[in-house]
């Protein structure tokens, strides 16, 4: 699945996704919502607008399931719904649903997301997700399985983007002297060896906040297989120049993640003459040309990037 | 909420707590399933029987969210209906969710399982809700301003059943000389001390494994306001004997959970000439009586507990 999506990458020279956190406050007729069956409607409706406006610039979107399971099953189906419609548009989806738990707990979540359950059926079928693995390999062990039989990715919490990711991710872990963070980046490169791709870069990846240029940097150079998902750009403040040391020499290695201000561009006085969805395009393009403009600057042309094998 | 789930606890002299992880594999009707929508009716069903066949001598359900997200959407919403009627008997209500997220996000999980959305609906209502907090205080305070509002609870992570938890959970940190498990039961006791009730406990609690009898002890003394659920007895191979460590020496500071193990039990010989529903009543007996034995052998008389205030 990492090859798509590196292809996709390469294919719209965009190393950026939308982040569908589709909020009802983010919509235009949010005073008019009546409960949660109405919300959940109007959220796919809207989502489906962003999604026409920018598939052809960008490779990926990535949803945020909090915003929909807070409508209820309702708000699921929307969920649901929104991973299709995006997925018959053409582009990689991620659920960003952060699940983990153990044995047969996992490997449920990895059917819900990535798999088929015991009826041969799928639930949010998604191309990646968001894994968190404070439980260990038991707790990813099942989604490894399933990325390798249905041709799926995962991505794991390394550095998130909060600064109170530091509590824990920051703290320093006697054994090597490393911190937790780089501990968990060991980890992700470990269980990812089997599933690397044409382009060196594994299936299993790892989520390393734009708000942590540091610790990017160091993962960058310890985990050369590791593919990033970078959020915390735009709304938590990290430039594009902090996102540029996650990538590689070649201008791969991460995928840039950004929503409200995508989502809400048309709340903005510059695009205020614009639909949501023209709003949200020349926002998305916007974001591409920033990054372009901060990988140039490391002397990384974007526009001459190929597809086939990388040594 | 944590004073409620103790006098629940303290009624019923019961310190369990059943776990409604439905697989539809579980179902006697398993192979005449036709699909998700089906298969969300039948462990809904499923669901009721135990519920009214255990309601009166077990104080609390914890139902695993794995097992609906894999059905899809209507999955969710046999997800929602078991916590309704679990609440409508009377149960205090757990949803297994470990959710995680920063900021926003963290907010909407909170408000998909503890609050009311922005249309002042609710979505998934629990009474509890358990949480990972690898993200730190970001990730954990929309959860606890909604404990306040709202009078519920959540069980954080901490060191979980599964033989790789110690794979992170056990790395030992620089800080105090401590190992991670530790120093998030310290963040645990921390973040919970507003939330102290009558009996002396928080509602912020911890996940502690029954699995991991020497960190539960140390956790028990070093947190004395902090509640654990305790899950690994029966099916992961924690005995009574193990959990007993995990209680103070009033009788209170634990509830016990066991899946499988009722929900299974007639599929097991001794109770093959009942229903599923009486099976899993007579499994939840034993259960009480084994943890009532492992407690006795500590000095505690769980028959002798009685409601008010501890000092």
């Amino acid at each position: 699945m990492i090859d798509k999506l590196i292809e996709k990458i390469i294919e719209k020279r965009n190393p950026s996704v939308i982040g569908l956190d589709t909020q009802a406050s983010y919509l235009p007729s949010y005073k008019d919502i009546a409960g949660n069956a109405d919300a959940a409607r109007r959220i796919l409706d809207f989502n489906k607008e962003i999604i026409d406006a920018t598939f052809d610039i960008v490779p990926c979107v990535k949803v945020q399931v909090a915003y929909y399971e807070m409508y209820g099953y309702e708000g699921m189906k929307a969920f649901a719904e929104t991973l299709t419609y995006a997925s018959s548009r053409g582009l990689v989806t991620i659920a960003d649903v952060k699940r983990n738990d153990i044995a047969s707990t996992a490997s449920a979540y990895s059917t819900a997301f990535l798999g088929k359950n015991d009826l041969g059926q799928t639930a949010f079928a998604s191309d990646f997700m968001t894994v968190n693995a404070y439980l260990g390999i038991d707790g990813i062990a099942p989604f490894l399985q399933d990325c390798k039989e249905y041709g799926k990715g995962i991505f794991i919490l390394v550095r998130t983007s909060n600064p109170s990711g530091r509590q824990l991710q920051n703290l320093l872990v006697t054994l090597n002297d490393k911190m937790l963070y780089e501990i968990m980046g060991d980890y992700v490169q470990e269980w990812g060896k089997e599933l690397i791709g044409k382009y060196g870069y594994s299936s299993i990846g790892a989520v390393v906040g734009a708000t942590c240029p540091e610790e990017a940097t160091k993962l960058r150079q310890a985990h050369p297989s590791v593919f990033f998902l970078v959020p915390g750009y735009g709304a938590q403040g990290a430039s594009a120049k902090d996102i540029a040391v996650s990538f590689d020499g070649k201008g791969l290695g991460a995928i840039v993640n950004s929503s409200r201000a995508i989502l809400c561009a048309y709340k903005k006085e510059q695009y205020a003459h614009l639909s949501p969805a023209q709003a949200a395009r020349q926002a998305a393009v916007a974001m591409k040309k920033d990054i372009g403009a901060a990988l140039a600057e490391k002397g990384i042309d974007y526009s001459s990037l190929t597809k086939g094998t990388r040594e």
